[in-house]
């Protein structure tokens, strides 16, 4: 039966790109290597068309799928089941930017184009496409839309769910949805696009979209900040909103233990600033100003801030490669913790107006778990969203660290987040890790709801089953 | 029957909140008077937890219901059907403004607060809420939110979609969601305030929403262009946001005859520019810095148009006052036609590239249909959005014009929208009047799509029935 299905699959897609057997497993495990499953088969199909057809085979037959895109999700989305009865879909050949309308300021890629190659695509055009996070060398448009990626940005220019027209999406069944419009007004029925972003695979296949573009700022500035508490970068924050507005676009937070982490494994980069501080903040604004005018309101305000005793010390970025070296600062810490091993990766979201009293109740609770754990607390403040990761003492190896306290210390995180009205995935969505705790962290009526949704479209089950809904008990 | 309906609709809302026969005129039709129905009674929930009683009454008994904010929806959304078996459910009582956090930048409303209440309310704590439609002192959050209103300053801000995080929702049994979270970023599930905005009260009743709050701008600068062509307008846009972003505001097309017609409407109103011109451009810009040099980059932008030859004229408002009064201008082209009698009324949106094809092939194609109609064209050029709305000649009565080319007009303009990949209703929505021209518009996967969902959340579809979806054949 296996035998037929892949023959079958081989006459859609060719059989070069139909994997099993050891050309799969790259596709079977995420690229952290976290997560593991088996599958019948990846098939790598070229086009919408080819999608559709692959779609419905398999729903004909009964057979799971799960699509995959750049696979650097972190939470297991991408990964089949152990039951090695699924089809990975993989859109990597869905490559082509189909067009670009610089007057319309809108993009029209494929679902496979990887998020770098948007950026530069639309740069050569004399455009922005402003999505930004760590892995866009990998990760695919296909992708960032069914996660809702957020990243750097998007105090600015928001998550991605903002930065898109119109779809193009194969259903379940295979049939096309053709929702390729690229208007930014249209309330002709129903706006369908929003059930398959941030559903994580989950409803149907996107296969091409329509991105906004954005003009480029005139110039951009970029300041590190040290700081005495959480409450400091927030008034920080609120006054720099109140004087420039929307130019603020990325406002980073970065705690002491993490900046003592990540200089350790950049050994060739100092920190901007001369003294250590408990807090860091990094700041980027884009302005319509020239670089110089620009510099000066930036100044301006921090120097208010200062006056303020809101920030203790402060540099502005005075080229570019500076800015690029407080940049490599905020985006290392990601690497430095996988190298340094055992942190417990919590990615929570609260109010604004929250933040401080989150990171000082919540940190005092990780610390009455365990006492010398390292605070790795950092990210995006601008939206309300802190990566909230623990790490081991020095002198504690990892698996003992994780084992004893992994689960305690994610509970205790998670549950503040959602006592204060927050999220428990902020941005790396829920996947598979974070399926059952939905459960506990959201309303019966709100899991009904999407159970609903999920049962109309996808009557059979068979769109990355076991994703991101948890089982409800009658 | 009918009695203990109402007997029992009394019992959960107060006696004197459920109102029938004459009372209820004024809800049964439209504020326009263009639509009307007939209604079981009227029933004015004060709370959430009595718009649940309502509908889950209203669900256990098979009696459909009928959703209505300010009533000022132009195409018929928020109007029964004359069987007279609906209950019509206001949501005017519920005008609470639950919280401000002027920190976290969002304010919790009910349904029931005006667009007005919500803009003086954001005003008060020094905050901005961007939505600008004329109806805001009438029209209420719960219908902006079910029709995703867009107006005048989407350009910068967005459509309603784009300035809510949170909701309440009442489902067609009864059962509450409680959405309204705070949050910038928030992947966890399902986001399931989509299926609720601009799906015209046909999936569940929005009581609450958390909006979005935005810093108020340092300064505001408007100005009045004369252009000769749409071409030049759109050339003048796109410069525009190449120097000055996010700046710009509004960005709104006049055609000439719109002009004169408003400006005959207005008697005490001059025209801002000395001579007339083919086409008129009123542009706002929003900036951090002072109003002079604000105005000063915005005069910078315009002689480099004026040199390229785009603008004919130009003239920059020197004070609020005169701002208002281009606005005015503006603003009154609707009343000025509603006046005049005998309009053809379309609010397309095509890919801001196709405007002046758009605009250039369709006048044609309408004036060969009534040579001497008069080509009423305006709205936010920005957006891709045009109200292109042919006016009866001045020698012909409202009911001939109307009588003998209506239909033919707007069935032109609203296939040449589609044929551009546009769409046949910009921000109005589909209500009853363009409920089955969606049949011809869509294809048959997206109106599938969306039935399946109608019938996933409301199943009985009694939940203003008739109203957006097209019933389609087997």
């Amino acid at each position: 039966m296996s035998d037929q299905h892949l023959d079958r699959l081989r006459a859609i897609v060719g059989a070069t790109n139909v994997l099993s057997g050891a050309d799969a497993a790259a596709f079977e495990s995420d690229y952290r290597q976290v997560f593991h499953g088996r599958s019948l088969c990846v098939a790598r199909p070229a086009n919408t068309h080819e999608v559709s057809s692959v779609m419905a085979y398999c729903h004909a037959n009964g057979i799971s799928v799960v699509p995959q895109g750049g696979n650097t999700s972190l939470l297991g989305g991408s990964v089949p089941d152990d039951s090695g009865t699924s089809v990975i879909l993989s859109l990597a050949r869905l490559k082509r930017i189909r067009s670009l309308d610089a007057t319309n300021a809108t993009m029209t890629v494929d679902a496979g184009v990887t998020l770098n190659q948007a950026r530069v695509k639309a740069e050569q055009a004399g455009a922005l496409f402003p999505l930004r996070i760590g892995s866009e060398g990998s990760c695919q448009i296909g992708g960032n839309l069914s996660t809702n990626a957020g990243g750097t940005a998007v105090v600015r220019y928001g998550n991605m769910r903002d930065l898109v027209l119109g779809l193009e999406v194969v259903l379940p069944d295979g049939r096309i949805w053709n929702g390729l419009r690229g208007l930014r007004k249209d309330n002709a029925g129903y706006d369908l696009k929003h059930l398959f972003i941030g559903t994580e695979g989950t409803l149907g296949i996107i296969t091409a979209a329509v991105l906004k573009l954005f003009p480029v700022p005139s110039s951009v500035s970029s300041a590190f900040l040290g700081l005495p508490t959480p409450e400091a970068a927030l008034a920080v924050f609120s006054l720099m909103r109140r004087h420039l507005g929307t130019d603020v676009t990325a406002f980073e937070l970065i705690s002491s233990d993490a900046m003592t982490l990540v200089l350790s494994h950049l050994p060739n980069q100092a920190s901007p600033l001369t003294d250590t501080h408990p807090w860091y903040v990094l700041i980027e604004t884009s302005s319509n100003a020239n670089q110089a005018d620009a510099e000066a309101q930036l100044l301006a305000v921090l120097s208010d801030a200062m006056a303020l005793g809101h920030i203790d010390d402060a540099v502005v970025a005075s080229n570019a490669r500076q800015a690029a070296e407080f940049w490599l600062i905020r985006e290392e810490i990601s690497d430095a913790q996988t190298k340094a091993r055992g942190s417990v990766r919590c990615d929570i979201s609260v109010p604004l107006s929250s933040i401080p009293q989150f990171i000082r109740e919540t940190s005092a609770k990780v610390l009455s778990i365990a006492p010398k754990a390292r605070m790795i607390v950092y990210g995006h403040i601008g939206d309300g969203n802190v990566h909230f990761n623990p790490l081991r003492p020095d002198d504690m190896p990892a698996e003992a660290f994780l084992g004893i306290h992994g689960a305690a210390i994610a509970g205790v995180i998670d549950h503040a987040a959602s006592e204060m009205e927050g999220s428990i995935s902020a941005e790396h969505g829920i996947g598979v890790a974070k399926r059952d705790e939905l459960k506990v962290v959201r309303s019966r009526e709100e899991l009904e709801i999407a159970w609903a949704i999920k049962r109309a479209l996808d009557p059979f089950n068979l769109l990355n089953p076991g994703k991101v809904l948890p089982t409800l008990s009658n």
